[in-house]
């Protein structure tokens, strides 16, 4: 059998993937007292008086939610809020399974930002953390941004950072092994929604001056009309201009001599020209899921030195499951109120610094690696 | 060590009482294929096709929300959103230990009508039921006839009808025990909130004709002004009318002759003397909590045949928790979109049935009795 039809039988025999369990017995009224009535009234009055208490008397510091509104499901579109429950509810499980974070599913009957961000400060007070997930761009931009203002607990979209913050990890150690550094590197990114921006951000973050972003129209140059406020900012981190008759520069005209590509787009969008036309030793980061933007042999025939995908059956999976479990770990047992681009670095550069020794076939460590999750907490909160 | 010292070091070691364990395995890359990333593509494609799969590939069809504001908690009032978790988390544990139903605690940062539904109807698509509780009188009203309305999935506030499910089992072996017939058995209800009025609409529809109800002014009468739609409703259904002076009758004025009274007010309101002048072999159900409007063994000694409390420490307890876990059962196994009169009498019938041979100690069962909760499913099943 394919994943395919092994996942369908898995998921009619699991109906759900996820067991809220007591953490308490019940069995005589003696303990109901004690876990319900008239007992549970102390710790209510306790709470109400001192209302940090919260984070001791009951699980809300362990408790994330992951939000979606069902618009942008893996490379699935959108879906709706239903149907993006099996990708929520597995979400949930790496949460468990690699940060021991609790977290529940939340599928969304709105859509807008005002709705969207309206629901989630109401439920806000039952949560420890939001991870908002698989929302379109550019709503999820400004829901992430109007949260994580209003809320005093962390918010953060994975599809933007998780990714962001592994793909910097595999180009931290990329740069190490091709001796570049940050400030030097000459970036392509190609794709200009949610994770392609947020990997732009987070590159540039880290000291890569110079950022080439596209989108299914070509490079963003600042003097392109239209954009939205999101591709306007990073336009900036370029010298490119639109062509002299007006037209949009394309991937292969701005790809030559580049050190670094990154791909957010789609299947086979890049040509081993394209990556024979970069500089020596280049680093090639096809992320497109399933089917990347060239295939890694491909890349590699073509002269690229260091090669990473979305995919577990290479090398180098840029796997968002490798960041996101420890840093709402270190996130929630720091009390963390808000994301900061600090702990996004700290914990990329945890994630790298775990591959003891990287080579080009391992620049990132894999997720079923002991203590990775508890290293990047670590970070996040030394970077606190 | 009295209940509020252990329920506050219990709730200490505890640091929440759900787990929200895996269901499943994730432990390596063919593992995590199904669970997650590529595989978990078809059972979403599956469900946005045939919406109804995912009561069959995710956990929605069992998962209800215990959903509050925190503005009428227990007896302790409007304690906030955050300061009702352990409630919340208790009836959650309750949900799981007698229906098998997974619950999780949604405490809201909104407390108008309109905040609480939007709230509620937005995070639907993840929940299979929605048990709401501890919402203050008469926005609790509105939020629930308005997501009623407006969900397909079942939608219960528990403090109105777990409540009176429960005390109308206690009544229908009472009256079995004295002979009585509903339509017969001249009713006092003192206490017009949330719980007062579910059980004199319940009575009512147990075809109990007569039922004064009295809110902290006194009776409630037709002619009485300032009534809300609520109270207006089951003013109704007595025939008392204000004093000639224009004056409010007062408990003392109508419970002479009464057959029964049930209390959901506050403690010491009721008076031997208000017992004794009852008709003869009353049943008295004082249930205000944790003290009750008269101690039983004043009622008995006043003449009461039946007596019925909210206490565990007394005989009789008119608990929620001996419905709203088999309720909701019944509810999720049929799909039940919508809760209507027929289950919920249904349910006071099959909890009043469950007491084999009812005697004036026992006319209900203790909720750790084997097998309640499925008779209740049963029952609730078969009134659809």
């Amino acid at each position: 059998m394919g994943y395919d039809e092994l996942a369908l039988a898995a998921h009619r025999e699991w109906r759900g993937k996820i067991d809220y369990a007591s953490t308490v017995s019940v069995t005589n009224h003696e303990e109901l007292s004690v876990v319900y009535t008239p007992g549970v009234a102390a710790p209510c009055l306790a709470i109400e008086r001192e209302p940090e208490l919260v984070r001791e008397m009951t699980g809300v510091g362990n408790l994330v939610a992951v939000v979606t509104d069902g618009s942008a499901v893996l490379g699935l579109g959108n879906i709706g809020p239903q149907a993006s429950l099996p990708v929520m509810e597995g979400k949930c499980v790496l949460f468990k399974q690699f940060g021991g974070v609790n977290a529940i599913p939340i599928a969304l009957d709105v859509h807008d930002t005002d709705g969207i961000v309206a629901a989630v400060k109401a439920i806000a007070p039952s949560l420890g953390g939001i991870n908002l997930e698989d929302i379109a761009a550019p709503v999820c931009f400004e829901v992430e941004a109007q949260l994580h203002e209003a809320l005093d607990i962390p918010v953060m979209h994975d599809d933007q950072h998780g990714t962001a913050v592994v793909a910097l990890a595999g180009v931290i150690n990329g740069l190490k092994l091709t001796n570049r550094e940050p400030r030097n590197t000459r970036t392509v990114v190609l794709g200009a929604g949610a994770g392609g921006i947020a990997c732009a951000k987070m590159l540039r973050k880290y000291g890569v001056e110079e950022i080439a972003i596209l989108d299914s129209k070509g490079l963003i140059t600042s003097d392109r009309e239209g954009l939205n406020p999101y591709k306007r900012e990073v336009a900036a981190w370029n010298d490119f201009r639109l062509n002299p008759d007006g037209s949009v520069p394309q991937l292969s005209d701005v790809i030559r001599g580049a050190d670094l590509f990154l791909g957010l787009s789609g299947p086979d969008l890049v040509s081993p020209a394209d990556v024979a036309s970069m500089n020596r030793e280049a680093l090639v980061f096809p992320m497109a899921n399933p089917n990347p933007e060239i295939l890694p042999e491909a890349a590699a025939e073509a002269g690229a030195a260091v090669i990473a995908t979305g995919r577990s059956d290479f090398p180098n999976q840029i796997n968002n499951a490798l960041a996101f479990p420890g840093i709402f770990r270190g996130l929630l047992d720091a009390h963390i109120p808000k994301v900061q681009d600090a702990h996004k670095l700290a914990a990329a550069q945890a994630i790298a610094d775990f591959v003891s020794d990287p080579t080009p076939g391992r620049v990132v460590p894999s997720i079923f690696e002991d203590g990775l999750g508890q290293s990047v907490a670590q970070a996040v909160m030394s970077a606190e």
